[in-house]
């Protein structure tokens, strides 16, 4: 498994990112991405489960064959989500002016929007964004795409991977209202790999990685992830390589979690089954008391006990003591804290990666206005 | 109903608290309430359900008669969890010493601790204590009582009212690890009206105080409420007085939170099932988006959207709009503001009251040390 340079786009993809005005710095705020005209796509989407979900996300449910996306047009700085009918009418327009400019179906184009809440999006500046970043996609444009869709992120998250004669390419955003639902933020990821069951291949690396990550517990209104695949290879994907990519991206949202000073990794061992030690994990990883100990370096291992006593509620667990909690690393140096906890109760595991609640987050999100 | 000094004690009841050594500050932090040895008493004790819960209460699960709870013994300092098997012998230790110190069965004496987690206790120091509180009590301790039991309180939280001839006198304690279970912190109350049914009574009444609040959204591993009437007076609780004088604690504790500067409350309105109700409020005042949105006073109604549709996941909402959401006293003046949310999808309501995420709740919680 070699790491490519990190904008490099899969064999037969093509991408672009260009500023229409969304954001008031003029920065990149519009993105295509699509496969070549020629490939034979077959493809994947998840979407976000929060029920306040964004026009784009409701337009991507109702609108698009996800097995053969073969484009995605996103824009950075507006969410679109609760901005009413208009709002899903203005998604609706940007779907069809970017399956217009690039020569294909509507159904075959995702939209994705990121940004503000609850403001309505200037659709005339998007469409006009769309017709020039749709005139200048090529295999060069990884760079400008994955700048176009970042909002609060401190640097563009994006990597390309070869292995067994295949590549793959994604590109991601997301900081902060970090929390898997399906996803967790927006991720495209593009592969010439043949891979024959793109829905279950995605959400089994999604499962691993995205799914694996917290930063304030507040599952978004607009988490979308895209896979498409050529098969133009010929070659079958190899395993563990979509998810090392989707790790690595994973990673890089939790560590540019909002006001992140540090990584914690919490691992949850000898629960009864997996969904009991999954809700362990996750009130670990969102306890504000334990993301502040992380903050603070402090090796308070009883917050660790606490917050699953309390996803536990009712059950008898015994004492949850030194002996089978180590927090060691939350009083340690390093930029990350590995902790586990053994429940005592069966076989079973699961981990979340977070980020530690710091000065900075208050700073960020007390005075970020609407 | 009129309130009375809020220190005095319902007739029938005494109390006192001293200093045994185990805060460093030389403050008092062994507490005893005991009604007199003539009354005839009913009582109803509740306990957190966390399952990482602190020795006393596990003894109080265990040893103690619920109904006819005739005194509490209470340190602050320690909260004696996560202590181990000579946690337990120490918190039944605390119970036999209370028991015979002032002539009752040790089933009948309630334990309770707050403080640090998973550190032995210093028995010795509080069993020393409990000799000389037990030899001090009167019926002007409560103010003794009240501050025995605080830890990182601002304060003392007590009071008493009259009402249709009979007394209701309360003390509690909490700050931080606030999120209900069954109670979540401790409470003590004393009445010498006749209450046919304590734990009934108790239970409803936390149900609209305690149970309303929250802080940081952490089920503490001490938390306990108890309730003693003694019916000396011969007359009823009259309706609302105990709710009355719960909620008014319940709110002191809320404005008391950690790091707190400001408290919302949270009315969910057009829910399907009073559940639903409830898991929007709860995950409303427990997102640190709403809750840094209400110390930067912005009324970001769209934070609360997101969280609301984040508790209703896969359900079909609709458009969750300004004129669904009411947040405009995010962004107002007051230490208090009132919000609201429309889910439009029946008739049931629920309210919590939250308070805010702020510089020195980071501050607290980082720079604590075990």
């Amino acid at each position: 498994m070699v790491e490519a340079e990190p904008t490099a786009l899969a064999p037969g993809f093509r991408a672009a990112g260009v500023a229409c005005g969304l954001k008031s710095d003029g920065g990149t705020d519009v993105g295509i991405v699509a496969c070549d005209a020629a490939a034979e796509i077959g493809s994947a989407l998840l979407l976000t489960r929060n029920a306040a979900a964004a026009a784009p996300v409701r337009v991507c449910r109702e609108r698009c064959d996800g097995a053969s996306i073969r484009a995605a047009v996103v824009n950075s700085g507006n969410a679109n989500a609760a901005t009413g009918e208009q709002g899903y009418a203005d998604a609706v327009a940007m779907q069809e002016r970017c399956a217009a400019a690039i020569g294909v179906e509507a159904a075959a184009v995702a939209v994705a929007e990121t940004g503000t809440i609850g403001v309505p999006l200037d659709v005339d500046r998007v469409l006009d964004g769309i017709d020039r970043a749709a005139a200048s996609t090529g295999p060069a444009g990884g760079a400008d795409f994955s700048a176009a869709i970042m909002t609060t992120d401190a640097g563009p998250k994006r990597c390309c991977i070869t292995a067994g004669g295949v590549t793959v390419s994604a590109q991601a955003k997301g900081a902060g209202m970090i929390e898997p639902g399906y996803a967790t933020m927006l991720c495209f990821v593009q592969t010439d790999a043949v891979v024959s069951d793109p829905d279950r291949t995605l959400r089994g690396a999604v499962a691993e990685s995205f799914e694996r990550i917290t930063v304030d517990g507040q599952m978004s209104t607009n988490d979308t992830v895209l896979l498409q695949a050529t098969g133009a290879s010929g070659l079958p994907l190899p395993d563990g390589v979509l998810e090392a990519v989707l790790l690595q991206l994973a990673l890089a949202i939790v560590a540019d979690g909002e006001g992140a000073s540090r990584v914690g990794r919490i691992e949850v061992r000898g629960a009864a089954e997996p969904g009991e030690a999954e809700r362990v994990a996750r009130a670990v990883a969102n306890s504000p008391l334990v993301k502040t100990a992380l903050y603070g370096r402090d090796p308070n291992w009883g917050r660790i006990a606490q917050a699953a006593g309390q996803a536990l509620a009712g059950a008898d667990i015994g004492e949850l003591g030194p002996e089978r909690v180590d927090a060691d690393e939350l009083g340690g140096d390093g930029p990350e804290a590995g902790l586990s906890i053994d429940l005592g109760r069966g076989g079973a595991s699961a981990h979340v990666f977070f980020s530690d609640l710091t000065h900075d987050y208050i700073r960020i999100n007390a005075e970020y206005t609407t």
